[in-house]
């Protein structure tokens, strides 16, 4: 009764194709329709087999589902549920995986009002963008936020809930405003000091774009891995979530003038203590099986 | 004639372990020698059998060599190399593998005048510290910069530079002073900002340790392996290129604040195009082998 049987997916890029390939694997009985607004990727989806029916428009991808997840920019999702709305059937449940929730939570209740909706994001994903970027194990391990409204439906967000633990997420509810601040910091925030570093060192004029690849095993090369993600998606993830990120963005400043302000004074006790706590938390992260535990991400190495 | 036969390694942490084990594999036939100043290190060196010769003192370690390499935290450079000058043989080679140069260019001359001095930086390491971390591989396609002085000798350069070739690595020769500025953007300021979102998201009142360790996979995990180095090495560097560190944060900051206020004035133009333009960057390093061409470095997924 928990289960879902035909599921609609529209937007089948890293996370969407991801999504169908985990289904696929995870729920074989599942009818799985997808749909993308880019006719490429449509194509590509067909000559992958990733869904059953690629549909042409996103209210054709709905009109026998009983869940759709919105897998768009969250800057549109308001925009493709108002396309989905006159063909969604009663009581199909509408989610999505947008990285940001307070804005994509209004924004569904705005366009589908009456529809059970369990705004979701799954903390998952790579550098890579695009139908082929997807892989069936992308969620296993990973945890799944749902940030379904005080009213919700409760039934509902069981459903959605028991759906991405037999995807191998870890499921956890919050409201969508504690979920913005905690991917601020988590999420939005690396990503943002990832592309201005990038930035940064690609704008020098004294160092030469080939002495910056050339070095960037001294650590500038794992920033590069977020600053390659797509950049229509992390636009959208600032727009909409403005207010958290520009609040964590001013404590990391106040954090790092205060570094700045040791090194121009030559104070190594402050950075040595600094510096010294902040091991703690890479082991915490190992240890909850967040990150591969072997040096250096295991990469490159034998 | 360019080969070394007698080489001491002082310092038995991950470089200098490493450098040991890189020697063993690649070079038989050479006497090593080795020393640490912490008594724990050289009882591990000993069961590890990194070296031929474990010495008690930075002196005797190198009485019989014909190349020295400090492998200790840059602050201490000129220190140590005061220890082992009176134990130099004539025609010994010095050199190091600190992470800024221009200061210990100038430490060591001060310490060891007349001495055939070969500074120089293999870009290359993990965020495990001690000797247990250290592996033969860590410097296998990476570079390894040479900073002699204008008037340093040709023929120690040369045996240097093979030195670092016979051990895997591609050599790169440059000024301290440009070499200084290259690592301020590619490893010494990657590494402060590390730190820096560290320690911000571990002060969080709101956002709870465990929610930033467990939803770390939205991409603060990645600045935590870095912020997981040795805090007196890094506090070191920092100190010893302090004006280099502090030109870039400067730039840094300033690339940042346009972000901010690209964020806060809504200009999702002005994020794109930023966005778009790192991406790049990634493809650069990957094409040059400095980083590994996998998706999410190809951590944790099969």
């Amino acid at each position: 009764m928990l289960l879902f049987a035909r599921v609609s997916i529209i937007g089948l890029g890293l996370i969407g194709s991801s999504l169908a390939r985990a289904v696929r694997e995870r729920m074989p009985t599942v009818r799985l329709t997808g749909h993308d607004a880019d006719a490429g990727v449509r194509e590509t989806a067909v000559r992958l087999d990733l869904v059953d029916d690629v549909a042409d428009t996103a209210g054709a991808a709905v009109t026998a589902a009983d869940l759709v997840i919105l897998c768009v920019p969250v800057g549109v999702i308001g925009q493709v549920a108002a396309e989905i709305a006159a063909d969604l059937p009663a009581d199909c449940v509408v989610s999505d995986v947008g990285s940001s929730k307070a804005g994509v939570a209004s924004a569904l209740a705005r366009a589908l009002p009456g529809v059970a909706l369990v705004p979701a994001h799954p903390v998952a994903g790579t550098e890579r963008s695009g139908p082929e970027a997807g892989f069936a194990g992308l969620f296993a391990g990973r945890w799944c936020i749902l940030t379904p409204a005080e009213d919700a439906d409760p039934i509902a967000v069981e459903r959605v809930a028991a759906f991405w633990e037999a995807l191998g997420a870890r499921v956890e509810r919050m409201t969508p405003e504690h979920h913005d601040r905690v991917l601020a910091i988590t999420s939005h925030l690396p990503h943002l000091i990832a592309y201005t570093i990038v930035g940064t060192a690609s704008d020098l004029a004294e160092v030469t774009r080939s002495e910056v690849l050339q070095y960037s095993a001294g650590g500038f090369r794992d920033f590069t891995r977020i600053a390659a993600s797509d950049p229509t998606m992390w636009r959208d993830v600032f727009l909409s979530n403005r207010e958290a990120v520009l609040d964590m963005l001013q404590r990391f400043s106040e954090d790092l003038s205060q570094l700045q302000r040791a090194i121009r004074w030559g104070d190594g006790d402050a950075l040595f203590d600094h510096f010294d706590k902040t091991r703690a938390i890479r082991r915490g992260i190992v240890e909850q099986g967040q990150d591969d535990p072997r040096p250096d991400f295991g990469r490159g190495h034998p």
